[in-house]
């Protein structure tokens, strides 16, 4: 890979916006290398106590790695998004920020230092009693710039994708992003050692980490929300295509995943979308992704693959670096 | 299996209530065989028009099979279901209702008749364009007779389980429904031979059906809501521990699950309940069972049960008769 398709740790930035510079311009079909830093910008580290979750500056979270101009790109078509791989760091850490999390009972904050050495291996960390965890290593974090001008949190997902914390989104998977500016200006960041459908007390396993990504276009996606495909566990064609719906409204977010499932289900199969609709109701799959990252809710409606047309677009293929 | 634990299809009930007699009485660790009839009470048949659904009489809709008295349950144990076997009868149904499901710009009604013979061999039937579904049957209704006087309408699940369209509960499948009556009083109904999670049109693929249960008691477990083990698929601790919350709030339904899970956690690994938060943030999965049965929806929070000690109440095994 030509060392200027790697975006190297001292290079992030903070907030989505599309007024950032781009400090990398590829063409469809490359391949870039991130090296992402830990989600609070090394204010918590490996040695880190209780006592530091409530010192941080909450400005220096979400060190983003990017912006990635992708040449080609416009509103409206998808950015498509390849993960080839996501090896996270050799800790991480899972708290308890009282304030954040679903459950307002839980006023004591808490820390959990991980030690993931060897988990590449081994394939578990552990947790307390040594209860073994499975690694399922992913992104938080995977967008484009908005398209309003400004400056805005990552904290909340939105249609630009983001601080999406879907699970099914490790190595093998293929995210579709609205794009929303000329180039997309793509950035990541918060590598999740593993995480559950939900995130529910705030944080999952958080590390640092490397991340390899191709990335393609699908032109005219015309997509309102992300989707994806999650990684093929038996053979090319099993796991699940999954549409999201991102809103404050759990029931709000669930519909909206929905409508964009029956969308998609209409073109794909070639079939009505009252077809469709049951066809989801007796097959797809409601998860609710991430239910923390105020005030949008992630809802998924996943389909397993196998009842679907295989879309083209981003298919993996060798990378043109 | 002697003849008095079948509870043939002559011999339902509607309506949930503790008033209701008991057509069989057994022990714990019994085995009954129920012979369940279509969700209308055939209303709909294998030859219905879309005309047929608006003319449905709703009074005749969850023929219950049952009610079982088992003897020694008492309001504060569970009543432990396990699900050995169930068979969709040769035919089944699926509908658009408007008024009912969770998009309201459905406005037309649509029926569609499933094929249902040979699924037992191919375990695939046919949707429109030969898309094939995979069976995954298991009863949409498990429940107990509620705490209250009065008869209660099947439609929405609560405390006393019912119609929760669990799609995870299939044969190999465990339930612990809380008892609120003397005797518990279980019926069941709404054979699904596949459904997804959210049965979001209102209807899974609705089918007579037969099914066995065997029953065994957890005294004094004092669950607030159902909770269940998934069939294992890959050796005998694979599958999902999995609890439920029931609201007709998305968010409360989610945290009533994730507080169930917690205080199963702290106890089935003896941890601190702050442990148990981060580890269902790490490793649970949020799912949305079903969001159609008004006005009560039923979210799960189910934990891999590698991770869990098992439960050694209501094990498989050898059933008294």
């Amino acid at each position: 890979m030509p060392r200027s398709n790697v975006i190297k740790k001292d290079t992030f930035h903070y907030q989505w916006s599309k007024s950032h510079k781009p400090v990398l311009n590829i063409r469809p079909g490359d391949r870039v290398h991130f090296e992402v830093n830990e989600v609070s910008s090394w204010q918590i580290t490996e040695k880190s106590k209780v006592g530091d979750l409530m010192k941080m500056d909450s400005s220096k979270l979400y060190p983003l790695a990017g912006p990635v101009f992708v040449q080609g790109a416009e509103p409206g078509d998808a950015l498509v998004v390849e993960v080839e791989s996501v090896r996270p760091g050799n800790w991480g850490w899972t708290a308890i920020m009282p304030g954040l999390g679903l459950l307002e009972e839980f006023t004591t904050p808490e820390l959990y230092i991980w030690n993931l050495r060897g988990t590449g291996r081994r394939a578990y960390a552990n947790f307390v009693k040594r209860i073994p965890i499975p690694m399922n290593p992913f992104c938080g974090v995977l967008g484009v710039a908005p398209p309003e001008e400004g400056y805005f949190d990552v904290m909340p997902p939105g249609k630009h994708g983001g601080n999406m914390d879907i699970r099914h989104l490790t190595s093998g998977s293929r995210v579709l992003i609205p794009v929303w500016t000329e180039g997309a200006l793509f950035s990541t960041t918060d590598v999740h050692a593993a995480q559950g459908d939900g995130e529910v007390c705030v944080s999952a396993i958080e590390c640092p980490g490397e991340v390899t990504i191709t990335f393609d276009l699908k032109k005219h996606a015309n997509l309102e929300t992300p989707c994806y495909y999650s990684k093929p566990l038996f053979g090319p064609r099993s796991g699940y295509f999954g549409t999201t719906g991102i809103s404050p409204d759990l029931m709000e977010a669930t519909k909206q995943a929905l409508r964009a499932m029956i969308t998609f289900l209409q073109e794909n199969l070639e079939i009505t979308r009252e077809q469709a609709y049951m066809l989801c109701s007796v097959a797809g799959e409601l998860r609710t992704h991430e239910i923390v990252d105020r005030p949008n809710w992630v809802v998924g409606m996943m389909m397993p693959r196998p009842l679907i047309k295989e879309d083209p677009a981003g298919r993996r293929k060798k990378p043109r670096s």
